[in-house]
């Protein structure tokens, strides 16, 4: 090499330092900035074994306080292992405001070689691509940044990288067998990872850099990611606009519409609560062993009789298969991440039965009555929550979703007994009282709701509860069917397998 | 049976329903007053296989509202698969006040059958069973009310009970190898039953129960469940007295007997710091596949430099094996419980680093002197601290902690300087400028912080931080001292095993 192609090159290498440098500055700078506009950022580092990802986000941090940044590296299960939906492990780690989060490689990696390895079927892969668009999508329109990176080497340098790490005694450990075969099966993986970018390059762009040139790979994902931040900072947090996607629906009346008048004797009541209950506790055991996941969602008017009405579903379930989650007001770290996050890191593994008093609906009800959230937010919602509930049951999940309904001279009678009535007192508040007044308005919100989520895959029932007993009756009748349904439908699957 | 004697039992049965109501009624009346006094109920269920521990919870939360209460069945895992302290899947699912969470078997049924198995050694068991009283001492004095039951059945029963669910298809699964091979060895378990319930009893009591009549466990439990509550709604909530165990601790100088003088040069600095961070990588890479957890505590002045320090430290480390926890001022879901419980659920998977930008010593610091705790709280909270970190050497891990210190004018000056430098201003805020009012009270409860806890086990570090290069190399050769030691150690014991 001449002397001035050597000093060229040494230049070169001086120059690429000190631009890392100042954009390594200026990342240092905004991470402040980050905070008090309240944005989260999450960078998806993905790319080829070997590549360097663990390292590219090593120098992307070095600067970061650490109480501004977190790492996560999850693990893929194997898809028969898997007992959450397969966004699970990427969902309940999105950042909170003002934080940034970097997936030392993520979805892609797991939807790309469970489908590589066959896995998953072509339609799995297709609805996953779905899905993680419409995942994406979700959290762009509640104001994350997004960066997504693909890390790309060459097969020849690959195998360099691989062979130097399993020379050393010290690395050999890191080149394992799925690495290996990733090598093997280059030739499919890059047309894989090709055509995943291609299908998940719409909504969130996919920037691919060259990991070969370490230093350059750096510096050009530090422009990418301070850009990105510094075009959010000046615009203001994303508030997506709302819009609707075709779901098959199926038409429900209006809550005004419903016949209350339904009620059973207490001889007959509690002939069928007998009956009905021991045939929940054999399905239990059918669905637990085979695996099924179970999603009941309770929403109802104040004083609809919720809490007795979960109790007699639950009575005859083993406890070790069943959670009850209570959904409360949401906490600080909660409120600091996208609605759905306390919901997602709420569900159940497969085979358990996972009971929500209230839930994600609350979005479109309390939320957006109270004005607990934007326009834009609650509207976007009715889609954000088809798709969620979606994600469910392409998961295997069976959701039902109740609407425990009375009349407002009901609730009125209930809440003077309760007030009347020293042990029940507790359970009535000023606020059941503020928000009875809101009773109009709520009605709307409900009809609008229920017009707009009943879909085929996670349809609403509307209970008549002005009669308890009918009430409990009604939605053990209508469990046991859904259940009997999943179990033969599992069955079939199987069959046709 | 004479028709005499059959009466008997038809009214002995009857009076047994009613009493089971009436208890049922009370505990029913009970939940509200629970979440009043904000009293939080841990209710341990351990047995044998088969004796019904699944339908006893079942009874006993037939009429308590589901937002009141959870159960959980914690899955035990093989010791070689445990990534966690074998306490951690337990104290994860402490409840918050006012709730009520139902154990379906727990620790006893952990230690206990990994012991049988040969899993843990004596010696091992020992310590376990410390812990274990150690757990439920913290819990009670923290005012949780403990109900531990063992459901007792004779091996006669045991085998007629499997029997029976192995006969029907549909319950044929419930019985595992597990279960089978606990019944072939009914007479160890027995012994080690006994044992355990010997060993842990004296904290918080076991009751024995027998769990051939059904009816009867029901309503001794719920006898002792709702006695329990009533005397604790009586008495208040309950905050044990500070007592101090003799763990081995390291003598320490006094804050303002250390010498804040050391620095270094821009130039050695450089080279050590390089040469460190090499070499932490390289062990990084050790303790990773050795599996040996790592917790590093940084506690510190406001302006110390805690920050930058935690910023040399992870610049190495391959993002896939640390975690830096940031601590801040707790939230409500954390509030409503023993305040470690935030630190048990923030642990490190063994083999992580876990670094704690601040800890569970804010207790001892921050929350003594602003009184968000009472006296007893916080003397007890030394005591507890060290077992907490006993728990966690016992578990393997290393534990070092730092308290990065400076001299007050030096603090002044950052504070003048932060304050002056725009992109520095978010650092320091008036509570900074409160707290350093507070300097004298601050450094006496730190003096007595670094005295009553720098255990052989989990020691503590002064480190001079007056010049943040020397603070930042002396931090890294401790660390690496370390590391290296755990290495020897861990290899002994393999070789040893």
């Amino acid at each position: 090499m001449s002397e001035e192609i050597k000093e060229e090159k040494i230049s070169k290498k001086e120059q690429m330092k000190q631009e890392v440098k100042a954009l390594l500055e200026k990342l240092k700078g905004q991470q402040q900035l980050l905070r008090e506009a309240k944005l989260p950022v999450i960078v998806l580092i993905e790319g080829w074994a070997a590549a360097g990802k663990g390292s590219l986000i090593n120098e992307l941090i070095s600067e970061i306080d650490p109480r501004f940044y977190n790492v996560t590296s999850p693990v893929i299960q194997r898809e028969n292992e898997c007992r959450y939906p397969f966004l699970y492990p990427y969902a309940e780690k999105i950042p909170e405001n003002g934080k940034i989060m970097f997936y030392d490689s993520g979805w892609m990696e797991d939807v790309v070689r469970k489908y590589v390895r066959h896995e998953i079927t072509k339609k799995e892969y297709k609805t996953r691509v779905r899905s993680v668009n419409e995942f994406e999508r979700q959290l762009r329109d509640a104001g994350y940044i997004i960066l997504k990176i693909f890390l790309d080497i060459s097969k020849e340098e690959q195998f360099e990288r691989l062979a130097n790490l399993q020379d050393k005694a010290n690395t050999e450990w890191r080149v394992t067998e799925e690495d290996r075969w990733q090598h093997r099966e280059y030739k499919r993986f890059r047309e894989a990872y090709e055509n995943f970018m291609d299908a998940t390059g719409d909504t969130v762009k996919w920037h691919k850099i060259d990991g070969s040139k370490r230093r350059k790979a750096v510096r050009d994902s530090l422009a990418l990611l301070t850009g990105k931040i510094e075009k959010a900072l000046e615009k203001g947090k994303y508030n997506g606009d709302p819009f609707e996607e075709d779901f098959p629906l199926i038409p429900m009346p209006k809550l005004s519409e419903v016949d209350l008048s339904p009620a059973l004797e207490e001889e007959e009541y509690k002939e069928k609560l007998k009956k009905l209950q021991k045939r929940l506790a054999e399905l239990h055991n059918i669905i637990y062993r085979r695996k099924i996941p179970v999603v009941l969602c309770y929403e109802g008017w104040d004083a609809a009789g919720k809490g007795g009405n979960i109790r007699r579903v639950t009575y005859p379930l083993d406890p070790r298969g069943f959670d009850v989650m209570p959904i409360a007001s949401p906490e600080p770290h909660e409120l600091n991440r996208q609605y759905l996050w306390r919901f997602w890191t709420r569900l159940p593994k497969s085979g358990h039965v996972c009971i929500f008093d209230r839930t994600w609906y609350g979005r479109v009800m309390v939320e957006r009555l109270e004005g607990f959230c934007t326009e834009k937010d609650w509207k976007r919602a009715y889609n954000e929550i088809n798709e969620f509930e979606r994600q469910l049951t392409d998961w295997g999940a069976v959701v039902l979703k109740f609407w425990i309904h009375i009349d407002s001279d009901t609730q009125l009678a209930r809440f003077t007994d309760r007030q009347n009535t020293p042990e029940k007192q507790w359970k009535i508040t000023d606020e059941d009282w503020r928000n009875r007044e809101k009773w109009p308005q709520y009605e709307e919100a409900i009809d609008e709701m229920l017009e707009k989520t009943s879909t085929k895959n996670a349809p609403w029932f509307i209970i008549e509860s002005n009669d308890k007993k009918y009430a409990r009756i009604r939605t053990l009748e209508i469990i046991i069917e859904a259940l009997e349904e999943a179990i033969d439908h599992h069955m079939e699957k199987i069959l046709n397998d």
